[in-house]
């Protein structure tokens, strides 16, 4: 085919082009606009262990207008736009390593209509998941997809997130109806309606969905909604080890059971748990599992998922339907990176994910174990095992470079492990900057090609996020 | 933003390079090229009204290396190449304006893997859905998607295809998991892996499904698959008005009941029905409605779901549960296409869809009617109205131009109609050829320069069926 490139960027953004780009920012954004370099380097700093490379500017848009100017007035600098939600994002997305200009979206958090008539509603970016559920908390709807993180569902939407709902909800893939983005010539679009589905024409929607903020901003999003469930119970089981553990996850998949959330949770991380949370689990590998439907189903599927765990050796379930029970349990879950921190005070986690077939999940986090315990790494693993999708956090002295050369080597055989299974280097984080990588191995050249051809076609200058998802 | 745009095409190949090209597709394919005007007519020919447009030569590939090698030729020889699935697309998806080959791809018709661990599943683009159905029937499996046509699977997923079963199972876009393509320059790549979910960077599986064929030939699918549920249980319900059975729809979605089959069959309609099918339906506006759980949800669904419509004045609500019973039901509304000719021997049916959010789907179908009744038309309505979509087929005589005048005009206003209540103007037929039309109109002309540019940077010399999706 012929030649359609990514155009490479080298190095920063010079200093008589910062100079003259903030000026044309401050007299836009007033002080909406700011070059402080504690905010700038807030910008670039994630939850990453990744290096922080700040942007040159920060701007707070608080319309789709200011999104536009913000965009043109980039383009004419050639420099850089980075869209920030809260920066939540695991692999460097918000890090700016060729300068530029973060655009934080967060003053953007208005539910602009709840159609609860459709089951579907449309935000802003910068609205985050808690916000938008606690919306919706008398309409009898909810938003059902719960990365942990409080994120914004702009960068939910961008980076492809899903958590521990997605067994039975799915990912931001499956609740986004359309999207509005200004892409880099400043236009405004919209890729679909409302209507449920549609046959007309390509798949903008999810073109934009998991594109990392290289394509375009997304300043608007439709999502389809659920409606709460008649009855919720949720419960933990305890296993000997981590291989029954995901054997029961497969088997109940396997089965048919409308399982709503099944988090692996190794021992170390239930350690972890025990002290941050002050929790008094059994410290062996558990499952956190929960239940939707009505009062008689939700009961009939935990009696049949305790079957099927103690088929494979788990000690007693026992579920639980109060609210404040569940709310703790799955509150501890969601602490899951704090907790493990605790277990090598002073240490970086070192996130990373992969996801494979559900067949081979045992034999996954099998190897990954072994790799663990050879590599002499403290590195709890917790995970979506309904859906094949797991973490593991490496605990990482940052002073140590041996320990360093040691986390990447980990990661990355990881990576390499997903792959060689059918599976995929990043289940839900995304690729940010370390894990292109693995993008080649993963999709093979022609994929890849195709995939930097929609981002020169999109983007000619590589204004939107450069140096994320390929390498240019 | 730069140009980009695609390449447009007049008229038919010459004389000499349509020699040029058979030569070379005898010498490569021996008798599985053919010349032959009938069967060059059978492949142009769809169940469509538009006029025939048959390719200059039709071949029947047995493998990948032979789409390969065939998109290899024809980009020698800067002839079309127009996938075949089994010629069921509404919507002139086969015909080939500019000539060229049709890929006839029905002897592609290998189911490659059935990974029933992963409840998923390998085929080839000529496999259909009954017939993997029947390969899967042993398995406690099933393919859920269901256009009421045996299409097949390669066809499905380039029109983005639904049908009955999508209010619960989703359509192709839900299903499938990756997609084994051939793109313009004759390279195969996937699109995805079996992983039931990444975050790994573009989503080119969403791309090429629904790009009907105009980005490249798809060559394997890889599907995801469902449980059969343990009970079933299907049954009609008659309205006094076609809003009553809209509004009933509404409020049963609304309501949360997981209903796996929706469909609403007008008066006319059922009158067909009827007399094909030799059912003794009441000739009144009807719902037929279906159910998958456990033998207790099914038992509580039907009795919610009979709440409801009688709520709106809907005659008795009976279910069956006894196979025949169902599949009596459920083959009457699949030969719906077959049974509406009944209503006017000899008219041809001018079969479009169009779909809307629900809260709208009773305000289309009212303004419908009365559009109907204004233009003098024989227009049967049915619908998947779980999903607000539904299908108008005007009968026309095709001897009569005022007739086909006033069918397309419907048609338009139908399209209009839909767009302006926030839908589409396909909610599963696809655009094919005469609704490029809306195009703008529906997504406007820069979600429509976005879609261009990618077809301009994956298929720059517009080899694959020129002539669809978008005016060039």
């Amino acid at each position: 085919m012929s030649q359609l490139s990514v155009r490479k960027r080298e190095g920063r953004l010079s200093s008589e082009t910062v100079a003259a780009l903030n000026s044309d920012l401050a007299a836009r954004f007033g002080n909406r606009f700011t070059a402080s370099e504690a905010i700038r380097k807030a910008h670039g700093h994630t939850l990453t262990w990744l290096e922080n490379e700040p942007p040159d500017a920060v701007v707070f848009a608080e319309s789709r207008d200011d999104v536009i100017d913000l965009v043109k007035l980039c383009a004419r600098h050639d420099a850089p736009v980075v869209p920030f939600g809260v920066g939540t994002s695991l692999e460097g997305h918000v890090n700016a390593p060729h300068g530029g200009v973060s655009l934080d979206l967060t003053r953007m958090n208005a539910v602009t209509a709840v159609n609860a008539d459709d089951l579907d509603c449309v935000v802003e970016p910068g609205v985050t998941r808690k916000q938008l559920n606690e919306h919706l908390r008398d309409s009898g709807l909810f938003f059902p997809i719960d990365p942990g993180a409080d994120a914004s569902l702009g960068g939910m939407a961008a980076t492809r997130a899903s958590g521990t709902n997605a067994v039975r909800y799915g990912t931001m893939k499956d609740v986004v109806l359309s999207l509005g983005v200004v892409v880099a010539d400043g236009s405004f679009l919209r890729t679909g309606t409302r209507a449920k589905k549609s046959s007309a024409g390509y798949d903008l929607t999810h073109l934009f969905i998991g594109s990392e903020g290289t394509l375009g901003a997304i300043v608007e999003i439709t999502l389809r909604l659920s409606g709460i469930p008649e009855a919720i119970a949720a419960g933990t089981c305890s296993f000997p080890d981590v291989r029954s553990a995901c054997e029961t996850t497969i088997e109940t998949i396997q089965s048919g059971l409308p399982i709503a959330r099944v988090e692996l949770v190794d021992a170390l991380s239930v350690r972890a748990f025990n002290t941050y949370s002050k929790l008094a689990l059994p410290e062996q590998p558990m499952l956190m599992v929960e239940f939707h439907g009505t009062e008689a189903s939700v009961a009939e599927q935990a009696r049949r998922f305790g079957e099927i765990a103690a088929g494979h050796g788990a000690g007693p379930f026992a579920s639980a339907t109060r609210p404040e029970e569940r709310s703790k349990l799955w509150q501890a879950r969601h602490d899951t990176y704090w907790a493990q921190m605790t277990l090598r005070p002073g240490a970086r986690p070192f996130a990373t994910d992969a996801c494979v077939p559900i067949s081979r999940l045992a034999d996954c986090v099998d190897e990954t174990l072994a790799d663990i315990e050879r590599s002499g790494l403290v590195a709890p693993i917790v995970g979506h095992v309904g859906d094949g999708n797991f973490h593991v956090s490496p605990l990482i002295d940052m002073e140590n470079p041996a320990e360093i050369d040691a986390a990447e080597g980990f990661t990355a055989r990881l990576a390499h492990r997903a792959i060689a299974m059918g599976g995929t280097c990043t289940g839900e984080h995304g690729v940010g900057q370390k894990k292109r990588a693995y993008m080649d191995e993963e999709h093979g050249a022609i994929a890849l090609d195709l995939m930097r051809r929609v981002k020169a076609s999109f983007d000619p200058t590589n204004l939107f996020n450069p140096g994320k998802v390929f390498y240019a």
